[in-house]
């Protein structure tokens, strides 16, 4: 009996539904819509090897509406990867499965990129397809030669963060890039005329994209459109009108199927309706045996390339650049190359730039670009000319007006391999893209963000622009690395730490107004996230613990309490991610008990009790900024030397 | 000699380069090149009164490209405003002017809403244009009958916040709102073409817009495209062909007028082109009296309205829904008003809407809605039928997929007056919509937020949608009131404070799951923040402080303790924010510093320090979740009652 289109399809129906009937949690209504338009594409479009997920060359498959993770479950079980396993998916949501509530990439290999918060894994696709072009262009089609295929639903196209990467992406003219769209006209709410009255076709073709529909459920029709969507030269959407839920005969086409388990009585009734017979779990050897024939597909072109790169000129250097292995000694010895050149009182955002001048250089690997902030992130380099729909082979990117989006687009470069992307807005815009930040971490993308303008020292612009809380509430973002550097010398560090960290983001909050010299020697002490940059003369009765800009008002603190007889210590606390990750015998050297300990940060005062204890002093704003000249807002909120040595002194009582 | 319209247009000219060259800080470009399509708007369109900015029938003016308030204090000040006055100009950009980098609300009384972060401007004026269209269908059109204008830049229409805010509006077609984009082709970076390609009409009108342009720089063009706007019944884009920085010879037309002083040569040739003899901050008689005539069209149809108003059978209520008062003692009595109905052991978030049946019923100007998860905030009440184009006077609005969108839409409708907005999402979303949640705090904005999901609690969605840093990371946010209630009752306080606040925001962080009744007694405990909501019957020992659903957790753990003789408070910390503003005395009193403090929140135990010193224990969780049911989640995170008791025994040492 030969197996039909349908038989693979409903392979896919049955596993989802049976697999969130078990959990008794999920969302089958998604996958058992647009189980046809995955089957054409696993079947005959899609280029990947389950032997080798990570197999340079594939094209990468987003599941942006990750909540129907199921399918994706279903399609690299069936197609042959190594996990997940029958049992992973019998054990759908329960805890150590790798067959998550929504896809991880850490838990299974064929999983691209973490999605189910709406709208990103359209917009970190977007970054896969840029990192795809620019290999291409510096490599050649022989090596880079893939395609980005999405999947997306409503409340993807919804999001606003949809405008900003279909912005890029039309722009930019990323003509590999194909989103196909499950247009099952269902919201979680009811029906998507609820909230919204939106051609999305004619806004898609507004901003540059090719768009073509198909039945999403007749296999001739869906690979016709894809035909014409790889023929085009534009991003591609592809309108794939469905059933939401297709099969399950009393639910379909409502938004009852989309977030819950069907029951037993409706998963007994869409056995009935699909034909299929088979207990919950089992798939047929010969629906099986298709299924793995289409995962097999891939071998052939897989070995050919593997064929033609071995013979290829740029062989290392491509294999470099895919390893993603970047040396933290030769990242430092890069950063610092030219020194003489920083001058003597810097921004660190300039200071960032005259590190990046020489990165840019030594490490082609790297892409900048910036939010429409290019000359106030300091993010160009001449090293890194213009990546543009006419050169690809450009390494910076004009990101517009558009912080997520430049984000999530990152984060798809960092997951696409092969470049290391960083960009720029201003630190309290770090708001805007904190959605992107958290994925960035939870995803282990090395993803650098560029956040200037980092405290009220960025003057005039007033309380909307001034960071408080920011800093502070990136430092609690899991796995992500904040670093605010208080001269040249961390800054060199920081970008070092930053290029060389494979397993997550970085986040380096720099300055705009001009910083003095703080360091005077030791080699990447930044990378214990806390020390001591001055020591106490006379015996220590205070540490001062400061960052960025406020370490160098701490070091004047510190002279006028010396000037005293009160010894202090000067603690640079660059990384508190890094200082919490050190042993306790460091840090309880570092920062011991038995002393005065005072934080000064122009941002809130909240969590430093961690480093002062609840009985030491804490100096920040625990309040909006406010608009005027750098100094006068410094004396306005109390963050001058003197004032703070006043009531260092008064609790002294000395 | 008579006042030429260049003549008018040429003032705020003159006042922006002039102010922005003596803070040598700002954007002169902006206002320069809209100074014509302003001068039309205030001259001959807009409906206000400057004799009494908070009139509440005034039309609507948001200049979402607040970089650009140069425009909107010299329009202010030409028209009559008391303020700002040529001196606070003067002093643009200094400590203690009213006349800030960018427009704040709180500044002057003629700024409807605080803009800078772009495109929140734009999104924030559609919720006052619902707002508008509300109480029309309230009240009708003797006394609610205005438009909203906004003057946009491409920075506002790139932003991914623009298609939510577009897509709401068009949704709705809310025909009363007319944006005019200043089409000046330029960004920061340089011109649009640099980073984008788009069709914007095209987009706008694929969402339901009507689009016309003008050239922005003749009167008539603009007045024609004006009233073919307000007799369109769509909302409108009225796209301006602008030349930034008009005037100033040698810079107009290019990226280097944006955002610096023009510098003493240029202002002295655009003195020249423009036939500005005037001296700096000096306007003639004849030109301010001019201006002076335009802010007076206002005062007979501002007399009418208030006769109208003076014998309107509706007056009372509509002076007391204008006023916004709401009793904290009356809102508290509405929220436990059919108390028995709410069942022994139930989730926050669904409390919380048993406590809104009743507020909705006590209080018709709520309005709700959720970002398409109305089933699962719970935030729909008999009470609030659909608000929607055919039926303005509905009190419950569903935003679609569009987090940020509905949160900047609530801060307008707040800031509008007449209503009181709340909307839901998953607090993990609270990212999506951080920008507003700080301009809501930032403008003293009352909006409720009700953030349900609020933990690991939600089971098996996993990490993408479980909060771990959000809670503490919101309690950072100045002016921003966090609640996570522990049982029903908090719930109905923390409702009851939330709406009786005029000042600010309120979050309700609630759970998914089933919670216990924890309080026995007492009356709206919450108004502290923080207070004991069981004492230690043994000598005390340890204090046990906890939120939201962990409180149940610490009563667990105080009932093994006390069973050891180890005496226990139970302190629920619903806000820290209230309980931080409490005396001295009154924090010393719940949390005394001789007894082991010992925090349980399922997030980050960053910040806890603050409140257990650093001696204290804190348990909670300091990395990403995981997919899994609860029960399986809460012991795989440590976070049960049996583990956390034996790790305080093992502390005492008992």
């Amino acid at each position: 009996m030969t197996v039909s289109f349908s038989d693979r399809a409903n392979a896919i129906r049955a596993l989802a539904m049976d697999a969130v009937e078990a959990a008794n949690s999920g969302h089958p209504g998604m996958p058992m819509g647009m189980a046809d338009v995955a089957t054409v594409l696993f079947s005959d479009y899609l280029k990947y090897d389950p032997a080798d997920p990570k197999w340079p060359d594939r094209d990468r498959f987003v599941l942006s509406a990750g909540h129907g993770s199921m399918l994706i479950y279903a399609l690299l079980h069936l197609t042959g990867y190594a996990r997940p396993t029958i049992e992973d998916i019998a054990n759908f949501r329960k805890l150590h499965s790798p067959c998550a509530g929504h896809p991880e990439n850490f838990e299974l290999a064929g999983v691209e990129t973490t999605t189910g918060p709406l709208g990103q894994g359209l917009a970190t696709a977007v970054g896969m397809a840029i990192a795809e072009r620019h290999l291409n262009a510096v490599f050649d089609d022989s090596l880079v030669d893939h395609r980005t295929w999405v999947i997306a639903g409503d409340g993807c196209l919804m999001e606003g963060i949809n405008h900003e990467a279909i912005g890029i992406a039309g722009h930019l003219k990323l003509g590999r890039l194909i989103v196909l769209w499950d247009d099952n006209n269902i919201t979680i709410d009811g029906k998507v005329s609820l909230s919204s009255s939106e051609d999305i076709p004619a806004r898609y073709e507004a901003t540059g994209w090719h768009v073509v529909s198909c039945d999403g459920h007749d296999p001739a029709s869906i690979a016709k459109a894809f035909d014409a969507a790889v023929a085009d030269e534009r991003p591609s959407l592809v309108r794939c009108t469905t059933i939401i839920g297709k099969g399950a005969p009393n639910k379909q086409g409502t938004s009852a199927t989309h977030g819950a388990a069907l029951g037993a009585a409706e998963v007994s009734a869409a056995r009935e309706t699909l034909g299929w017979t088979h207990a919950p779990f089992v798939v047929p050897d010969d629906i099986r045996a298709a299924w793995l024939d289409a995962g097999k597909r891939g071998a052939e072109p897989h070995a050919a390339w593997q064929q033609r790169l071995s013979s290829h000129s740029e062989r290392t250097e491509f294999e470099r650049r895919i390893a993603g292995d970047i040396d933290l000694a030769k990242a430092a010895e890069a950063a610092f190359g030219e020194w003489d050149r920083i001058p003597a009182s810097v921004a660190s955002r300039k200071s960032s730039e005259l590190v990046l001048e020489q990165l840019t250089k030594a490490f082609p690997e790297l892409i900048g670009g910036s939010a429409d902030l290019t000359g106030s992130n300091n993010t160009k380099t001449k090293a890194t000319g213009p990546l543009t729909r006419d050169d690809y082979a450009g390494r910076y990117l004009y990101y517009g007006i558009r912080e997520f989006g430049m984000s999530a687009a990152m984060n798809g470069m960092a997951l696409h391999g092969g470049v290391v992307p960083y960009g720029g807005t201003f630190l309290v815009f770090s708001d805007y893209c904190r959605p992107a930040i958290r994925l960035s971490a939870l995803q282990n993308a090395r993803v650098v963000y560029v956040m200037t303008h980092d405290s009220i020292g960025l003057g005039e612009d007033g309380p909307t622009h001034q960071p408080i809380e920011h800093i502070q509430s990136l430092r609690m973002i899991p796995n992500l690395d904040v670093y605010r550097p208080c001269d040249a010398v961390e800054v060199a560090e920081a970008w070092a730490l930053a290029i060389s960290r494979k397993d997550g983001p970085s986040l380096l909050a720099l300055s705009r107004q001009n910083l003095d010299y703080v360091r005077t020697g030791g080699t990447m002490l930044t990378e214990k996230g806390g020390y001591r940059i001055r020591e106490a003369e006379a015996a220590r009765r205070v540490i001062l613990i400061a960052t960025g800009s406020e370490v160098q008002v701490a070091v004047k603190v510190r002279d006028q309490l010396e000037a005293r007889g009160i010894g202090a210590d000067v603690v640079s606390m660059v990384s508190t991610s890094r200082f919490d990750a050190q042993s306790a015998e460091y840090r309880g050297d570092v920062l011991p008990g038995d002393v005065l300990r005072v934080s000064i940060e122009a941002g809130t005062t909240f969590g430093w009790e961690r480093y002062t204890g609840e009985h030491g002093l804490r100096f920040g704003i625990d309040r909006y900024g406010a608009s005027a000249p750098i100094g006068d807002l410094y004396e306005h909120f109390g963050l001058t030397a003197d004032k703070i040595g006043a009531k260092i002194i008064e609790r002294l009582g000395a």
